[in-house]
């Protein structure tokens, strides 16, 4: 896993892949999956929707920290796994065999497996509405993964996997920030 | 294109597709591109980044209302058009041969080419990130239309099209919504 230009961090949430977001309360760390996520800024400033009923909130909300970890589709079972059982009686990291990896700027762990992660620390929640604003730290790519197709969750059970890729570079110029 | 269960509505932004985004101002109709989306709720309510930088904005901000359409890959060129030009000069439903149809419930148009669309009130703008929150009040699904693939925006110039769809129905049956 190298360092990803953090310029760079938020074209890795952007086209909506479900992501693990992971969180560190004291000793224990948690994972949830998240696919209700949103890019804010360039800068990178995400936005996740999440709320008490996820286990790992209080811990969010405490610590003011996170990692959104990007996941690839031979990780689906994983993903869903994580989705559908609670840090509150559930080691995740064992349970699904993740690694955690230390970070450099947060107390909670980079997913090993996983083909991105993001450091994120926590701007602003929005209670009204269960927005939680991140910003990105420090990012990371591992670029040595063969598999990197992420998935898209539809919300009804069912998954999209990345297809193709095209290329409007051109078109878009004078759209994108410099550097991309 | 006919009447889709609004219960299913979200399921078309979760896996964050670029969207057009219509908005009607007196008798002026205008459209922008919309990658930043994220959904908020089953409700369905969603979230969109945008703000002063988009000339669509004003009229959204005014009417409360906007229509988000759900467009596909081989509409790629009309959707970065619409994103590279200008409503303050441009026309561009005309521009880029997109047809206006009458909604039901809100002033802004549907968009006629697109596969799915769904009519949207505004419930709340939070200035200070610069998310306008919407809830669907009505939505609508071309299931005629052969090509269904929609395209999510990397950030830098790149798309990627939806691939093949994978099913964890039953895995997650616990975490879905009814009737779904």
């Amino acid at each position: 896993m190298k360092k990803l230009q953090l310029s760079k961090a938020f074209t890795l949430v952007e086209p909506g892949p479900v992501v693990l977001v992971t969180t560190r309360d004291g000793r224990k760390s948690n994972i949830m999956t998240i696919s209700w996520t949103m890019v804010m800024d360039f800068t990178p400033v995400f936005g996740i929707t999440t709320g008490p009923w996820n286990y790992s909130f209080a811990a969010l909300k405490r610590t003011k920290e996170c990692v959104v970890s990007i996941p690839t589709v031979d990780m689906l079972d994983k993903i869903v796994g994580v989705g559908t059982c609670s840090g509150a009686d559930t080691d995740k990291f064992d349970k699904f065999r993740l690694t955690p990896v230390e970070g450099a700027y947060v107390q909670a762990p980079l997913i090993k497996e996983c083909l991105a992660n993001i450091e994120c620390k926590v701007l602003d929640i929005i209670t009204r509405h269960n927005i939680v604003v991140l910003e990105g730290v420090a990012a990371y790519f591992d670029a040595s993964r063969k598999e990197k197709r992420t998935v898209h969750a539809v919300g009804d059970g069912t998954f999209i996997v990345d297809g193709r890729k095209l290329n409007r570079k051109k078109m878009m110029s004078a759209k994108l920030p410099a550097g991309l």
